[in-house]
């Protein structure tokens, strides 16, 4: 090769890069490989994707709306969507939501990314709540944060100067990824006091919320700062994060941000930075799927499906893995989050062995700013069917009996 | 309003904002005013969008991939599109491209995103072609980055360490944004040669390939450097980025970066960052209207009607701002760069007295990092009929009128 000699070095990448990950390439790589029964992704089942529904809808896109689809955008997105999505806020909330507070995106990934170049210059703080969804550090990593924890019972010493230096606090309360907790209501009007107090935004990031098998999930943070100011336009300082991608389908890439004018608009100048605009054909498609109801009669065939495979995993893992780990079976999302009963067990080096008996989770590692928490996995059931599910389960069984008697003859 | 009273002031916004600006939001605005001509947005023809061919292709997409098109992706966008387009870098420069040379984008613009979050830190010197594109200041902005000015003659005392200082250069080769130069082919080579010399990247940008109206615009600089190595997978300095939106429709958002399969698979973990993954329907969209030749049979079409506009545009503007303005007719793209005559007018000022006479263009201002240069306007073709375009130069001429008499009444 003369390779190595016809060029000079090339200059250095970005420092976030060096702290980056590379796991959510190798879980969505492990994702095509048949022989892996994958529990590691976030990723709904694709047998309950409604392709034929999407086809009738992008035709019918087409013919009511022609080339203004076809078009850059607006940044902010299709208009009648941003009001779809606006009204439905109106009816949830009681408070009064326009276009101008709805900011449409490449998913809600893509509010996460808006939101951090909005806000975060290198090493500033944000309150997450812990452990953390993975995408949210990763969108966040070229900004360079600092991290501190949130703590929902807001008994820590020093939290309330931490939300006053921080600037954004950063929840999942319905059904949290990774650990699949449905935050309680008392908490999130605590925690939305301590957030006015403070005079800080929060980010309550959404996506879960159609996935709900026990019953309501009861009220966003959003929903409790309308109901406390119920009149004129939303001025609050909640930035909510919703998407399709759990009620019909990722590919579609539709999400939005829900908040003030004032934020929404600074949200939009940074969009114009990343891509001017996403595409308003899957805005339109997204519209049909709306407006028409089906998204409405869609949601209840999903969550029964995941409710099954909920139970099935769990049903499982009470049988091979309770010697090991603990959970509690979430009441809706995607997850079961599992802790390891005793001291000796790393899920980073668990995760090798559970490679080799061809099934894979999520360590908690990557789950946490600083990479230490490394006694629990995340495990997901609504990608595969419940019989899948017992299987993986089993090979989990493997690797951890594998890894354990590793681990002994190393020590012995 | 009990607004002020009922919250504390929220923090700061990042400090690259600060130095943003709104001009593309009020371009975009401007568009859908029927009452202004606007000449400023690089916006194709709305008309000339194939919506049929469009809604025929989703159909067979969905048709063809059902549930794998409504997936998250994986992040590098939908693998035979990337071997469609890698086969067409192969066929163009007989250099060996594969799908792990090709990451797809949301538009072009995307890439100039992903590169800046790659490569750049804050205060770190991009050598860029100016005047320089608005979009790319726009990506970089939240990057923070320094500029030097790219001298294609390369003669410029210090230019070569500059070169060396940065960590790359970006040049629009092809019919520029804004001027609508097409870069000599001696001129591509040189500054290839200083590029390699320096060891630095090369950020080709070249989304106006396909408007090439007065003969072939010649080999891309990828190319250049793809005849000197035939041999083996691309390992060159050169970061080529593509788009569909001139050539087809703006609105399915479809690009591409094509480079070496390491810095391809460091900008896949930007995008991860970004919003995981674009949407892979309308990649497939994209595939249907490449592999069954409609992509090359339209291009002619758009082609012949923008030269038709350019032209209209060129003749209108020789009879009524030849006074005062001076440029070359461009041999493709969408622009043409009027450049001042004399030192009296400033474009900003100008601006104002064109929205009054209900015409918008583009000042120069924006095209420079530093906002300095006032002496000429971008205007747009490609949009107008050609009888709204003469429309509109009677607009501007009109204008310039109104600005030098309210210069002469303030001088007086």
């Amino acid at each position: 090769m003369s390779f190595s000699k016809s060029r000079a070095a090339r200059p250095a990448l970005a420092g976030w890069l060096s702290t980056g990950n590379s796991i959510t390439q190798q879980f969505m790589a492990i994702g095509g490989r048949a022989d892996v029964v994958s529990l590691a992704g976030g990723l709904p089942a694709a047998e309950l994707y409604p392709v034929e529904a999407i086809a009738a809808a992008s035709e019918r896109a087409l013919t009511r709306w022609g080339s203004a689809i076809l078009e850059y955008g607006p940044i902010e997105g299709l208009p009648a969507l941003r009001a779809a999505i606006a009204t439905r806020f109106s009816a949830t909330t009681g408070r009064s939501f326009g276009p101008e507070n709805v900011l449409l995106t490449t998913g809600a990934m893509q509010g996460l990314d808006l939101v951090g170049k909005a806000l975060v210059d290198p090493g500033e703080l944000i309150v997450a709540q812990f452990p953390t969804y993975l995408g949210a550090l990763d969108a966040w990593r070229p900004r360079e944060p600092s991290y501190a924890q949130l703590d929902w019972s807001l008994q820590r010493p020093g939290f309330e100067a931490e939300l006053r230096r921080a600037k954004f606090v950063y929840a999942v309360p319905n059904y949290s990824n990774p650990t699949g907790a449905l935050v309680l209501q008392a908490e999130r009007a605590a925690l939305l006091d301590k957030v006015l107090e403070a005079g800080t935004w929060l980010v309550e990031d959404d996506p879960y919320l159609p996935l709900q098998f026990d019953g309501p999930a009861g009220p966003s943070i959003l929903a409790h700062h309308a109901a406390r100011h119920p009149n004129g336009p939303y001025d609050g300082p909640v930035i909510y994060l919703g998407t399709l991608s759990k009620s019909l389908t990722p590919g579609l890439r539709v999400g939005w941000v829900v908040g003030e004018a004032g934020m929404v608009a600074t949200l939009a100048l940074a969009k114009q930075s990343t891509d001017i605009a996403s595409s308003l054909l899957t805005q339109a498609i997204a519209l049909e799927l709306i407006e028409s109801g089906f998204e409405a009669d869609h949601v209840p065939r999903i969550v029964t499906a995941y409710r099954d495979r909920r139970d099935a995993l769990c049903r499982a893992a009470t049988e091979h893995l309770s010697e090991w780990f603990e959970w509690e079976a979430p009441p809706g999302g995607m997850f079961v989050w599992m802790r390891a009963k005793t001291t000796d067990i790393d899920t980073d080096a668990l995760y090798a062995h559970a490679l080799a008996e061809k099934v894979a989770f999520v360590p908690s590692s990557v789950f946490d700013p600083d990479g230490a928490l490394k006694s629990a996995m995340r495990v997901n059931f609504t990608r595969s069917s419940p019989e899948v599910l017992v299987e993986g389960v089993r090979r989990l069984e493997r690797a951890v009996k594998r890894y354990l008697a590793a681990r002994a003859g190393r020590a012995a």
